[in-house]
This record gives C-alpha cells, sequence and structure tokens, in this order.
C-alpha cells in the first residue's frame, strides 16, 4: 500500500521534531499503522531553513496554499499556530477534503464549532491530541478511554511555564518576578509570556477537554481566566504550612447547574499526586462516575513530546481515512446531532472553598468580627493560621481556610470584612479544592 | 441504527459492574458511540442471581454455549476467568465472527497468540482493556497513543492487592503476614491470595503490555516472576531511610540485546511520582523514545472501574466494527505480519541496581572485605549505611545500594561474600530501578 502523504504548514520546533521522529521511528511507525506515513512538502515562509531542518529530502514551498491546494496530500499538519492564517488554511485543506492535525489550542477554542462543523459536512478528520498536554495521551484518553464513564470533573496542570514558575517559587522562595525571568533565561517561558502567565494557554486547553468530556460545544468565552501574576511568595508558605500547594489548574466540573470552567491558581492537598507534579511537566486528573480518579502525567511541551502527539493523530487518520465517516470517533467525543446545550456557568455562580490572607490588627475581638461576618454568609471555617506579630510590629496575618460556598458569597463577605477597621488593605483569596 | 447486541459470560463483580453502567449512562454512552450497546443475553451457572442482578430484563442461560453460538449476538463479553472454559467458549465466540471483550490477562497472558491469530483470520476483534490496570486506559495509551515512540521501558504497580499490603508495611510498620490478614479482612486481597502476591497477576499484565509495546508476542513463561512474601519490614525502612519506597513492579524493558520481562520488589526513589501510589491504586509508566515519561494513573480493580475499561472497548468496537479490518487497530497494537523476534533474556543477562543488606560482625576489615569483592566483580557502589550494633550485640546490618550491573555478576558477588566467616546468614537482594 503506497505511504499516505502528509503536508506541513510551518517547520518550527513542533514541526522539526515530527519531521525527526518520523524518520527516526519510521519503521517502527509503518509496523504499527500497516502503512508508511511520508511528509511529501512543507510549507515555510523561511524556506532556506525550511530545506536544512529536511536535509533537502521534502519539497519545500512558502506558499501553504500549494500544500492545502495539492491533491497528493492526504492529509495537513497544521503548525503555524494563532487565528488568522492558520484558520483560512485549516478550512480550505477541509474543503479540498483534506484530513487535519494541528497542535493549535487557541485556534481550535476559539474557532472549534466552525472546524468541526466544516470537517463533518466534508467527512474528514480534525485530531488535535497535541493541542493539549503536549505528549500526553489525553485527547485520546478523555474521547474514547472513558466513554463508559459520565465525566463528573477534570483538573489539569496544562502549562508547564506556569507550573515551573511555581515549582520554583515554592522550593527556593522566590518571587514571581524572579521565577519568570529564570524561566525565560532558561527557555520555559518566552519573551511575552501573557499567555502562559495569565492563564490564557490553560483556559484555551480546558475549554477544549470541557467539551470532550461533556459533549458541549467549544466556548473559550466563557471560561474565566486569572492567572499566576498577582501570586505572592508568603501565600505558598502558609498554604504549604497547612498541608496544600498552590498549582494553577484548568477546571471543568458538571453541576446540577451547568458546568464550571475556569483557570486560576488553586490550593490542593500536598498529598494528592498531582500536587506533586513539578517543574514543566502535565498532569490531568479525570474524575468518572465509575472509573472514579485517574490521572494522566508527563511532558506537556518541547519539539518531541508534541510530536508524539502528532504523529499519533497522524496514525489513527492514517488507520481510520478508510472506514466509513460515521462510524469514525467524532471530533468532540459525542456525535455531532448529540451535543448538550448544559450552560456554561459564571464564576459568580461557582462552588469552591477559599484560602483567605487578611492583615489585621493584634487587639482582642478582631478574629470574632471576621468569623462573625463569615458566618452570616453561611460560610463555615474549615481551618485557621494565625501568626505571631513580628517584633515590634502590632499587626499580624490570619489565614482562614473555608469550606465550599459559591463564588458570589465569598465576594460579599469579603467585602464585609474589608469594611473591617481593624483589617488592613485588601484581602487575598485563592481557591481551594480537595479533588478528592 | 438498531443496537448492538452484546452477550455476557459470568456475571459476577466485573460483569454486574458492566450492566449497572451501561444502564445508568446509557443515554451518554450512546450519544458517543452513535449507536446504542446492548446486553441482550447473559450465560451465567447462578442463572437465579443472574437475573436479580439484571432486573429481569435480559435474557438468562447457564449454557454459555447458547451465547457464543447466538447469531443474534455481536460481541461476547468474556468475563469468567481462567484459561479452561473461558478459552473454548472465546475460541467458539471468534469462530463465530463474534468481537470478544475480555479482562481476562491470564487467558491472554497464556494462549493470547493462539487467541488473535483466530480473530485476524476471522476478521474479528479481540479487545482487552480491562485486563491491564483496571479502568486506566493504559492498553490504549500504549497501543494508539504512543504510536510515534520507540517505547523503551514500562514499569507498572499493577497489581492492587501487593501495593495495599506494601503500603500497610512502610505506614504501620508491619509484618507481610499481618498486612496480608488486614487486606483479606478488607477484600483487597482474596482467601487463596497466591496469584496477587506472588507476582502472578502482575506478570500476566505486564506480559501483555510487553507485547503491545515492543510488538513481539505473548510469552508469560519467559517472564521473571518474584512476589513479595518474603520481603521484610526492615528493609522497607532501610529502603526509606535511604530515600527509596518499595514497590511489586512489573518491568519491561527494550535492551540491545533483547527484552527484558520481569516481576518483583523494587526500590525506586522517593521522589519519583509513581513512588507515591498508595493502597490498591495502580499506575503504569511508559518511556518513549520521543514523549519521555509519561504516567497513568487509577483504580486497578473493582466493579466499575473494570467495567469503564470493558465498556471502553465495546464503544470501540461499535465504532470500528464496519470499518476495513485491515484498518483497526492491531491487536497487539504493530500488524500481525509486522511482530519482532527480539528475544526475552533470561533474568541472568537483566541489568539492574541492586540493595543488599548484609549481617555482620562489627569487626575491623568486615566493610573492606566485602567492597572488596563487589569491586573485583566490577561492580560500583552507590550509597550505605551501616547501623551501630543494638546494646549489648557484636553484630549490625549494612546496607549497600549498587550501580548498574548485570544478575549474573551480582549472583557471583552474592555467594563470595555470603561465604566470609564475618558475614551472617542469606544476603538480602532488592533490586533497585531508578525510573528515570
Amino acid at each position: 500500500m503506497k505511504p499516505i502523504k502528509v503536508g506541513l504548514l510551518g517547520i518550527g520546533t513542533v514541526g522539526s521534531g515530527t519531521f525527526n521522529v518520523l524518520k527516526r521511528n519510521q519503521e517502527e511507525i509503518t509496523r504499527r499503522a500497516g502503512r508508511g506515513i511520508e511528509i511529501a512538502m512543507v510549507a515555510d515562509l523561511n524556506t532556506e531553513r525550511a530545506r536544512e531542518l529536511t536535509h533537502g529530502e521534502v519539497e519545500v514551498v512558502s506558499d501553504a496554499n500549494l500544500v492545502v491546494n495539492n491533491p497528493e496530500i492526504d492529509i495537513v499538519v497544521e503548525l503555524i499556530g494563532g487565528y488568522g492564517i492558520a484558520k483560512d488554511l485549516v478550512l480550505k485543506a477541509i474543503a479540498n477534503g483534506k484530513h487535519v492535525v494541528t497542535a493549535n489550542k487557541a485556534l481550535l477554542a476559539i474557532h472549534g464549532t466552525e472546524i468541526f462543523k466544516a470537517a463533518q459536512e466534508k467527512n474528514v478528520m480534525v485530531a488535535f491530541e497535541a493541542a493539549v498536554a503536549g505528549g500526553i495521551p489525553i485527547i485520546k484518553a478523555l474521547r474514547e478511554g472513558l466513554t463508559a464513564n459520565r465525566i463528573q470533573w477534570i483538573a489539569g496542570i496544562i502549562n508547564g511555564t506556569t507550573n515551573f514558575i511555581l515549582s520554583e517559587m515554592r522550593d527556593k522562595g522566590l518571587d514571581f518576578d524572579v521565577a519568570l525571568k529564570e524561566a525565560q533565561a532558561l527557555g520555559y517561558a518566552e519573551a511575552d509570556p501573557t499567555f502562559d502567565i495569565e492563564g490564557i494557554d490553560a483556559a484555551h486547553k480546558v475549554t477544549l477537554m470541557a467539551s470532550i468530556a461533556f459533549g458541549i460545544p467549544v466556548q473559550f468565552d466563557k471560561a474565566y481566566v486569572e492567572g499566576i501574576t498577582k501570586l505572592q511568595g508568603i501565600d505558598i508558605q502558609y498554604a504549604e504550612q497547612l498541608g496544600y500547594r498552590i498549582k494553577l489548574l484548568g477546571i471543568a466540573r458538571r453541576t446540577s447547574m451547568g458546568i464550571e470552567l475556569r483557570v486560576h491558581p488553586t490550593l490542593i492537598p500536598a498529598k494528592r499526586l498531582i500536587a506533586n507534579v513539578e517543574g514543566a511537566m502535565n498532569a490531568v486528573v479525570v474524575h468518572g462516575d465509575a472509573v472514579g480518579a485517574t490521572l494522566y502525567y508527563g511532558k506537556g511541551a518541547g519539539a518531541e513530546p508534541t510530536a508524539s502527539a502528532v504523529i499519533a493523530d497522524l496514525v489513527d487518520i492514517t488507520r481510520l481515512a478508510t472506514a466509513d465517516p460515521e462510524h469514525r470517533v467524532p471530533h468532540l467525543a459525542f456525535q455531532p446531532d448529540a451535543m448538550s446545550d448544559l450552560p456554561i456557568l459564571p464564576i459568580a455562580e461557582v462552588t469552591s472553598s477559599y484560602y483567605l490572607r487578611l492583615n489585621v490588627a493584634d487587639r482582642p475581638g478582631v478574629l470574632a468580627d471576621v468569623t462573625r461576618i463569615l458566618a452570616d454568609a453561611g460560610i463555615s471555617i474549615d481551618a485557621m493560621l494565625q501568626k505571631e506579630p513580628a517584633e515590634g510590629e502590632t499587626r499580624t496575618d490570619i489565614i482562614l481556610l473555608t469550606h465550599q460556598t459559591q463564588e458570589k458569597n465569598i465576594d460579599a463577605a469579603i467585602a464585609r470584612i474589608e469594611g473591617l477597621q481593624t483589617v488592613t488593605g485588601g484581602i487575598t483569596r485563592i481557591r481551594l479544592e480537595e479533588l478528592n
């Protein structure tokens, strides 16, 4: 059987990783797929570099349209990124009847509905394992491995940059700014780290996972997104003293009222396996009603880990390309005519536990005032840490961990507490999830 | 489209779990599969109990042949266990053109080659996600999620009973016998726990994973199997002092000389994620050349976790049943005509690091004798722990951690050390893997 022909759009880090792994493991991959997988054409603006990276073995063009319009190409791999030209090219490839593999979470999180619809109409597959958690086969696990389950929640460390920064802050007692600079120097953070540190990248990924888990359309605009830029070292230390770690989690949870979809720094018990995922590593916990909690861990970025996911999609498509389109695996795990319209809840309706840090006057009655306000709001306290004032200081920190409540309740209570004369400045509030 | 019809052979724990989950999540599973999945017939010797468990909604028979010969049945789920009648029924179902789902690792580890060959000839699928690590989709990850990779090694905690016992021994300082009794009382170990505690169950599972990872035939008879029955609490404590945990691991590793396939208690660094997998939980680390290390964690047993895997296979088959047989996922991940004949190495040829515990006279020169023997054998020492003799004692324990060497070298060195007059009794030897 003649090899399936692949066209690569963009040959940067992931593109050259894909080229190299396909070449190095060609024999083994063919033994698995039953058919060769050949990169037949590469489009990149820097044609010279593209020719170098592919050792002159592949046709290189600067115009990506030549790839998506080439009738010889069976599968287009989009590794350009962003939503502009990448979107046009993906839609053109689909219109031309080509299957698409992409690592572009931003594109799918924002334009996924349009793209999957187009693919459905043309009976082609759009595969995106590489878009979430790099080399970890989490999309496959959610879409195929856990099909028996009513998924209850997902919580993932799905951005390596921020996990590296948080690990460094905790390990070395660094402040955010210092840890960020270190991450940049080591290549774990980009020169403009906004997408990572503001939680946007993680929100793209959890949006895609939520769709697959719950059978809902892709709705990035409804996600609540909070990054790690305001996180202080002192809170990481207090959390530790209380038995918790702080991680940037992407969380999607099914509730009776709708779906929670949110990214924010989160306290999690230090004894949970996911709390011990350090450095730039990724991990996702998926909780299903039958299977309970399962966890998937690995490298979430990098040339070859991401290439591993791209190539797994290529093999899947090679295997499934001849199958009846109605019996292939649905793009979003559920059949397109059987999607759910469960609403995404606004953050005010979300339920969580909370870590609160208050700076208060070291004076009798202060704690009573605070706990009274919480009790009035129906919020109960799970744990408390009160520090002795430093030598010569008259003020001190109080840390409270609350039981679960709705975000609007804690917002109201915080506003009242901030109104107390004995409380200085703003209250630091970090969400807390037990993940059990 | 009319539902796909499933016949269940045996309705014990996993069978009733499968029935219950399929029923409870029927709507969601159908939305995923695009077609209903219906248990149409159940065979069990205890027909009365089978009728109770299925609430009179399903035809119940005592003769399993009525299921495998029923032309209405599309998929047979074998949950009888063992290699006798289960094997006959699976082969009959295949001969009758039915797809098969089984949780029977013993059957596949021993008769897999024959069964997969029969399935290949009849163009039917044999799926066995439930045979390894319960609800964790590890077979799918290995067979489909990591197809880009040359798999280098797999190491798994794939027997919940022994992991529970080892966790209890470490946590509570229990001896093996006491921890086993506790596990039995809590339902984590069977009345006859031989298969679990002797490592046989884990060996069945790692044999299957090795086949899928390396594209080799199923060869349980070549696996090295050592259980946890001889493990002493003192070694768990010494290991801990040196920064290690002891786990029963199933290990499969590719080397230049062949494949290592082995189950035995293993020291692993306490900081590894898998070292922190406690109680009856399972976890598997897979190391691929492109992706690096990935880890999969979850419940390895129980009614609904195992049912989760059985049903995932049912959905896969429902999706793939209409596809061209040559383009389905191969049973053992590699195309049947592209299997490898890499040999499985005898344990003497295996490479490992070692933990050695010696009881020695507290006298000058003893350690020099021991280290001289190791040096002569080309074995270098990575760490050492020497305990002070207890009050009034003249003997003490020395613990050595070695660098990597072949098993036959350490065997020879141990024999020489045991010949020293200053060394009392046998030397305790436990393998050690860094898993990095």
